[in-house]
């Protein structure tokens, strides 16, 4: 029985004991991989500490330069490979090959790669601060550990624990990674990380500053987290997983990154709908429905006024879910998560008003799901009603007044986003106020008459917010340089001497573009030590 | 039986059934002070935190301005009244009145209040993000909850709850502050409290913009830092109580920020001693005595390598803290405490060379103590050797040769800061490289030639470090405006209309002179959008 080879130290290698196996499955066809995959077991995760110790002290003397092409040579491979690529993607996810993975998130991938290049180039993402008169000195720089990336099913490229944002965030701050594939996809993963380690020894980083195995045991997964050799985690997931996994993070004192849940709400204005129902009702949809809707930003609830419009607004959208043609699921688990989920929200007073259930077939599928529910209901079960179902779900809440629609937003729990769509001459403004007042606390981002879906990757984008959407308000997962800084520990220097100093806290600027703050002021200059 | 007041929304109460009384101790004389403070229970705990989301929910009409002008005036009154203050913190602390509250401490609290003010006006520290083509705008804003304050005993001013660092960060960033007075200071607390009270009313602040209680029962601090309406808590004290309330705040998915233990090792490398033997052994001790060793930054550990140096680096240092006169320690509870940890060290191969015994008398004191271990000790038991004794206490471990002074550095747990004195012409420079290449991961602030107590408030400044020593290694304590990045979340506006943009992410910039990241380079410009 042949096991596809992990990834450690530079090789790859049979796992050594494996602690299991496991397949990939066709969402389009439930068909199983011929391949089967290894699970790591403990031999193995310290294995790959070890190593990773090994690539920290190595990384001390590798320039930002040689991160930089190795991030674009990465992405070039990436480019090169891309057609095969996108076919094993494609069929270990259902994702469409085009336009979705051929044209949207592999470009999306590389041009990560390329953004974690330029700003390991840069380097003004460490925050050079230098404070002449004293002489104290400080700058972000790397952990001094592995970074563990927990890739999510959703997105084969673009947040791959080997290829998507975390990984290049945790790369471009100067961390080896150790990525834990999703056992979705990891005959991607395996790909992926066959073109990361070509790239990384052609830019002469360490060995083990890349690695990967596909699976674990929960408890390996635990320990993984909290090793001595591991520094920190981005997990992208379940909020059951994540959960537990960040309270072995926390009890070992390692930052732990997670994104788990999010219904990312959109309050529809009565003005927004008086001036353009159809259109909103199209766009919710749409939304709703990409990625079969199994995107952290897909909108899960909407809040409407009650009355005529909020009726007609209901049967519009109705229409787009019933006559929608339902996405093909990433897994065997995905139909019955939805399941559950849409059973927690009827439970609690929510009714169907379109799908609401498993499409039988070649296919893993569930019909596209239209839930409505009162804000009498909402606000005696917030928290039921908030349950993710992770899929073209979505559940319109309907207000009794504006005074309801405040409470329903005082009880939101963290979101990544939320949305406001309001009329275009002012008649919203009034509730938009006192809405925004309440949601901008509950959410990462705040959206005026758009969908959440769609996160660009731009240096003000936050795909982050307050808890239990992530673990921490104050750290974005998109967006470069930002997304590097959970990444990062503070590093000051007190009278060190100048020929000690790294060169982004010496007096000379050592790229005559790089930003930093000197004396209380961002600069580009060489500063007068 | 007359209870000190707490201060809840606004007003100073009489505690609401409380769940206990104690008193202050004036450590110089063990007499205990005549009033009684109140031990809160759960329902003023609830009271303060209710109290607080109203206070956050002002707070979004209210202008930088009031902040700074509050921040400013707070400063303005602490120094009107100086002399009762230091009175009243001496009589509690045991430290000096004369420099070191009145000259040091003192007038670092104001500037540090001063500097907030700045801060808060300045508006730069926000990170204001504006990214025009995308028209994504991003800063750091408030974090919607309160901030509870749990001040050390160690600084009466400068990190009180009510008036210290944490406070400081907490209130320019934005949001109310529930402080938890130190036990040791009450007296010194309420004071400052009043103050802070008039001040704020005469900001315009909201009523629950400072709230203070001294004590509670253990199971209702952990309530209280995990209560819905506490969004972080900053925390310094012992490792004991800070692991326990970070447990409870990391389950409720709280940041909290921790500064719990660190023993600021000082590598002597030989060239620096056969130059300057005798002022180093000065400057040990001097940095050891300063506030009877009761500093976080004291230091703790010395690695010097064996040979005559270390013989003759010991004797002299031994007679220091011989003839040093011993400082009046904080408390009852510290004689007893030093002890335990040196006790520790002792059964882990340690020696005591000076000192080691508690002081009988009508003040708190303990001797000056040094104690040595080999290498080979410190290595058997790394753990056990790192033991904190808070107190003029300094282990010095004896290092066989470069080598294991190299693995003794890779054995320290993390620290706020660690120190290398090197020689001046270059001859300890190999091995300086090797040392630092590993303390620089395990510490916060790194120094060359200089003992780590002293932190200076200074932007570039990092009281910080690794797990144990805080609680996240990305977060400083000291150093504006860097230390208000723990009490803000990240605030995206994605398509925002611009007349609902905060004036931070406005084209136009606010103050002529906030500096923003536009399109992805610093400027102080308006952005075009």
């Amino acid at each position: 029985m042949y096991l596809e080879p992990v990834l450690i130290d530079g090789e790859w290698r049979q796992s050594e004991s494996p602690a299991g196996q496991f397949q990939a499955v066709d969402p389009a066809t439930k068909a199983e991989s011929k391949e089967l995959y290894p699970v790591s077991g403990n031999d193995e995760v310290e294995r790959a500490c070890r190593a990773a110790g090994e690539a920290v002290a190595a990384l001390r003397v590798v320039a930002p330069e040689s991160i930089a092409r190795f991030l674009e040579d990465y992405a070039a491979k990436i480019e090169d490979r891309s057609e095969a690529l996108v076919d094993v993607a494609a069929r270990e996810t259902g994702l469409p090959a085009s336009p979705r993975l051929r044209q949207v998130e592999l470009p999306r991938t590389v041009n990560q790669l390329r953004q974690g290049a330029a700003a390991a180039r840069d380097r003004s993402w460490c925050h050079a601060t230098i404070d002449t008169k004293v002489n104290i000195r400080s700058k972000y720089g790397p952990l001094g550990g592995a970074v563990v990336v927990f890739g999510p099913n959703n997105f084969p490229f673009a947040f791959n624990s080997i290829a998507g944002g975390d990984f290049v965030a945790a790369i471009a701050a100067g961390n080896p990674v150790i990525g834990k594939a999703n056992t979705g996809h990891p005959g991607t993963s395996k790909m992926l990380a066959g073109l990361a380690l070509d790239a990384a020894a052609a830019a002469g980083l360490p060995h083990a500053m890349i690695q990967l195995i596909y699976r674990t045991p929960p408890d390996v997964g635990l320990r993984l987290v909290s090793h001595t050799g591991v520094a920190a985690t981005g997990f992208t997931g379940s909020k059951e997983a994540g959960l537990r996994l960040k309270e072995a993070a926390d009890k070992a004192g390692k930052p732990i990154y997670l994104e788990m849940s999010s219904t990312n709400p959109v309050f529809l204005l009565p003005g927004a709908l008086a001036e353009r129902l159809p259109a909103i009702a199209r766009e919710l949809y749409d939304s709703c429905a990409l990625g079969a809707g199994q995107f952290c930003t897909r909108p899960g609830i909407t809040v409407v006024l009650e009355g005529a419009q909020a009726e007609a607004f209901l049967a519009e959208a109705a229409a787009h879910f019933d006559t929608g043609i339902p996405g093909t699921l990433l897994g065997p688990g995905a139909p019955p998560r939805i399941a559950e989920g849409i059973g927690a929200l009827v439970a609690h007073g929510a009714s169907i008003v379109a799908g609401g259930r498993e499409i039988d077939g070649p296919r893993y599928s569930f019909s596209n799901t239209l839930l409505r529910a009162s804000g009498d209901a909402f606000l005696s079960h917030p928290h039921a009603l908030q349950t993710e179902a992770f899929g073209t779900v979505n559940l319109v809440i309907v207000a009794r007044d504006a005074d309801q629609m405040i409470a329903i937003a005082a009880n939101l729990e963290g979101n990544l986003t939320g949305s406001i769509y309001s009329d275009t001459s002012g008649g919203d403004d009034e509730l938009y106020a006192r809405v925004e007042a309440v949601l901008r606390q509950s959410v990462g981002r705040l959206l005026n008459d758009k969908m959440p879906t769609g996160v660009a990757v731009t240096p003000a984008m936050n795909h982050g917010g307050p808890f239990p959407a992530t673990g921490h308000p104050g750290f974005t997962a998109v967006g470069i340089p930002a997304s590097l800084m959970r990444f990062a520990a503070l590093h000051c220097y007190d009278n060190v001497r100048p020929h000690r100093l790294p060169p982004e806290l010496a007096d000379k600027n050592p790229t005559g573009r790089m930003w930093r703050l000197v004396d209380g002021e961002w600069s580009q200059q060489d500063a007068a030590g």
